[in-house]
């Protein structure tokens, strides 16, 4: 291949088949040469500049293969929502495993892990946020986010590989509820905290709230300033949809107590 | 009453012939079918939407019968500035109890309280306060407002009775003073952090500061962030009253090193 | 009176009739030529050494002359107990603004304050307190007991009189209660506590929590180290009568979720 | 069976043929009717009090049964150190979710977990920690025991299933290293802490360190001063083994710079 | 001379042939009814409003009479970069002490000293600081820049001198690589944040950082926000000129691992 | 020389005819093979296994011959009290430069450096200092501290030379006034201190506060406790000289109000 100004040579994005994967594909190949599109198949034909791999997560030997040649992870694979234990074990757990071992034998510098606002969901929703704050899973979904972030502090620790952690909130064209107002993630504000994250010199092992500019918020991204993350989009650009209510939700319901809303009860799911 | 579509049944506003309790009177007809206006008199007629019900705070039995039918308060009645201790008892601490008591037989979810900057006027003006600072009062009028924070708080604690504390800065048309360029409150701004108070879902126990987006502040307001309050206003729009100045007030001048300003000294008034 | 080398001339004890007060008399004679004793009544005769004032604390004009002559105070009178609101207010509130009016006026230097571990008593018992936690009374009389500490702060802030803050816990010749145990001060650790509290060279406003050095503790001393204050004895003197045990209160038991126990549903009683 | 004065009905103690398992079987008879011993052999005979399940942490359907009738748990089954992936990922990833799963099934009301200092072991050896301090895995082993500790957390706010989690330092016969001096857990000790964790009406989720009273110490267990855990043993008994040095470790020597000591640069162990 | 309106009567500006002082000397004409101009040479001819004054700040008496008669001082001079021991140490250490002394003879209000970036540049750049983190200083010129802030600390303690302090970024027209990019401190933002320092009626001692709002940065001036503050500039004024990029500065390159940039590197220098 | 057994070959003593110096002289000799003595003067006769080196610490010719051979330092020498600034600066700044420079070129591995409570003295005394607390030096003494900790933090950072920072209290044979009484450091912890700070395998930059296990106590050791330092001693061996007493010092005395005691009104002294 000749010679690009590209910034990247080769850059991976796993889960490329899923709801943020697809989004991020039309928008991320001005960063690299290549990149290389994987998950479990739904990928179509490969486009100018893309490469497609459909890979197991839970597979070890095809992750080693996955990550050869790569210079940077987006990794949005595996399970994104409550499910059974099974597939979060397999996809998150084996899953995150067999992609920081394959990526510190592949050389790879920096990944950046979706996480989710589910790994603090057992906070309360009058609780402010900051990336320090203990975790609290609202799930074994978060559980496994939890797993991820903890073994990525690791292989930094261990091997310098980098990762920044993105504690993603509701990332849809749009709010459909009052919770979805405070966690709203535009997907601009998405390729922008991303970007931030691959070209951010160093970023050691961060952990960031992946949130646009909404008026109200429970997270604190001060401790990811070297990110130089700005969002430009707010759920505020949907307010008109969710006019002043004193109909609360009864007070038993606990989607309105804790920040990680209807997944409070949803799990444990294990079988 | 036939059925209608604004959030509340009925509000309650006390203080309604007090300096804000006029001003509310005007903007806040838009939250409930009914807003039940109460202060010791003064409120003239009333207007459609409007019941007035005159009533002394330290008047145990009027209150009670004041808060029945009510959803929600403004509690913007007692003494609102450093006067004689008996008053203050009168109004700011057997007013609040009898408030508090009434409320939660009459099962009010929720009330929002003016409290005071007064509450944290001790503190020197070279120091940042948030919502967990430890109160410091700066005269008898102060302590009764920290009763009335606590008091709240104890209802909270016992019976799940929401309240949110403003700890209200300087609310008047304009500025006066320097010190009042910090801690201006906008009407606008005021307002609107009452309906965030109000709708914002869940507040539990809230401390906010009752400010505009003045250029200085020794206020932080993140731990309300839950409350999504977003100050439109700010003392900026009165700078050019504000000239660079030089002579400062004399180095003894209470009103320059603490953040209650004069009240520091003009308190305690015993009778 | 001829000179003495006693190190104060006049100590006043309010609530010296109480429980607590009874002890303190019996034991303090050797920190003041004179000792005056104060309360509704019930204080036999003057022994040698002490002077005997009755006095309610709500009798304005009474304490104004009760506090004259006077160096230091240790209050331990009024009310100490959940009780109705009323005397709450009229011996908590009234009385302790009426101390603290007097002892400004009368040139006063020191107050021990005995508060109440009941102005924390709403966190749970599986945290951890120290000075600068956020009070959470437990009762209207939790509030009032903040509303001391409160107001001795201004006082201090003020006038630069000082108070220590005294959060007694459970002082009783012994405890009857695994909570107890926990919230221990033996009589001789009340006594040296007070001993420290009056003869530290500087004290300021300093809160301290009331415990001999127990096994388990809910609170930590260390703000108030100044005090140099070292508790000598320890409910482990008791730990025989509290075998351990599984039969757990009900997990709805409040008494074993909050430090408060069993005060945490007592209140409030509005008359 | 007949009614007996022990504090808990059944006792599971897992991993009991293991090193501390085999040390608690002695010692734990006295604070129930019956301890069930599990492991995967290596019991030998049932002794009066006991009962024996062999069972395998990973095997879900077993572990159902496991759990039947019983009250607490002491969890000390499962790896024990940096080991291969697949031991960690079926016996502390696995079996630990197997457990809380059952446990909660069964109605357990408690669980001691036998968590580790592994699990904050890329600290360095010049840090103060406690229970808040964010967790720093120094291997796979340690990123498993983050995982326990989360899922616990995750069944206390979900069902109110109590767990402590014990990050346990060297608890063998004798320190062997100026790092065991350090992290030394004496054998009476650790059987103190268990009963305490154990007995203690309230623990909700609670972490402590798994350490005797020893001279020198890296972590502080203030935040679970509610155990009442009072060390009564310390490593200064070995002292004399460990005489002034000042041929320290080689400056690249892992050991001396991180609390995890050797196990920083054990793992990863893939396979 | 006749009277007129400025606010200051006498500002001495240190410093003022230097990069920085030769900016000032065009802006800050406004507040002071006379500039002295002070350095050791370079200055030309005074223009209306300017004295000049030729001095070393090692220079004992010559300090004494420089700041006669003078009401406020911006402090500029002195070494401003990593050289050799000897020119430090008599500028920014004997200079700086010659300064307090003269100054707090001379009865000087107020002082803003041009602190640096550099006594905190060991931190690493994924560390977010405020006024309150530990200071790090990457040379012997941080060194120096620390021991100003401490000195003037001390006279604020001692005599009640109030001293600005402001860590000074990278203070040029325009960013010449990332690093800047994140401490750049616009011109415009400087002379406000001096005209902040200058005219805020109370500062005590103040720590601040001088930045512009640019998109990363690693610094919080909130402690600060006493201040007013409020930057105009960015350095997103000048993103163009650094397009996203992955070609990192080898690990190994110290400029993109501290704050402090090449200075980890270039000191100390003995002579 | 013969091979001995001694932990270390050579260690250096400054200020070895000072007050402390002489303690230590006696007492040190175990440690090292050879002790290396050094001062201006007054060292009598070197005894087996001692070196006498004069040197003025301001000579930087002599003080990096000064190092040669030295595998550590323990820095006594110096001024130790306010005095006027030539001194200090020549001794304390200017010396302690040198000391650094030479003992990185020597191949020094660690720096045990007597600072002192005059580096913190103007807190109040009701205030509970830790290794994180800001500095508040109280005189040009504590100032010059201040500097020698900021520079062994650099030659930490910078080079990996490690230092443990002494902040001394009142080390002599008995305590002279109350506050002695506070801030008492008896000889034998004095020592015992050196030794934990010589044989801690690991220090890096650590800052200990010199003390006592006094009752009274204004510092908390635990950001140091990897050291391992237990202080044997107490001033309550002195109690009975400071019987109880409400003869305060005047309330304008600074030196109850300042950790510094008397030191806060002694300088600056110029010349």
């Amino acid at each position: 291949m000749a010679q690009s100004n590209k910034p990247f040579r080769r850059i991976l994005l796993t889960g490329a088949a899923g709801g943020l994967g697809r989004v991020l594909r039309e928008r991320i190949g001005a960063w690299a040469d290549v990149v290389r599109l994987s998950d479990l198949g739904g990928l179509g034909e490969a486009r100018p500049g893309e490469e497609i791999v459909y890979c197991d997560l839970s597979d070890r030997q095809a992750m080693l293969k996955l990550l050869e040649g790569v210079d940077a992870v987006l990794h949005f694979g595996g399970v994104s929502t409550e499910v059974a234990w099974d597939p979060i074990l397999q996809a998150n757990i084996v899953g995150v495993k067999n992609l920081y071992e394959a990526a510190q034998k592949a050389g790879v510098k920096r990944i950046v892990f979706a996480s989710s606002n589910h790994a603090i969901g057992f906070h309360p929703t009058t609780t402010h946020l900051d990336a320090d704050s203990p975790t609290r899973p609202d799930g074994l979904y978060g559980v496994s986010k939890v797993f991820g972030e903890q073994l990525s502090r690791y292989y930094w620790d261990r091997f310098g590989l980098e990762t920044v952690c993105i504690r993603i909130g509701f990332s849809f064209p749009e709010p459909k509820t009052y919770r979805n107002m405070v966690t709203f993630l535009h997907y601009d504000d998405l390729v922008e905290l991303l970007r931030c994250s691959l070209f951010t010199p160093r970023v050691g092992h961060t952990i960031a709230y992946g949130m646009s500019d909404n008026s109200t918020s429970w997270w604190d991204n001060s401790k990811a300033s070297h990110l130089g993350y700005q969002p430009r989009r707010s759920s505020r650009e949907f307010a008109h949809l969710f006019p002043d209510n004193a109909d609360y939700p009864a007070e038993d319901d606990l989607a309105r107590l804790y920040q990680g809303g209807p997944f409070i009860t949803t799990g444990p799911i294990y079988d």
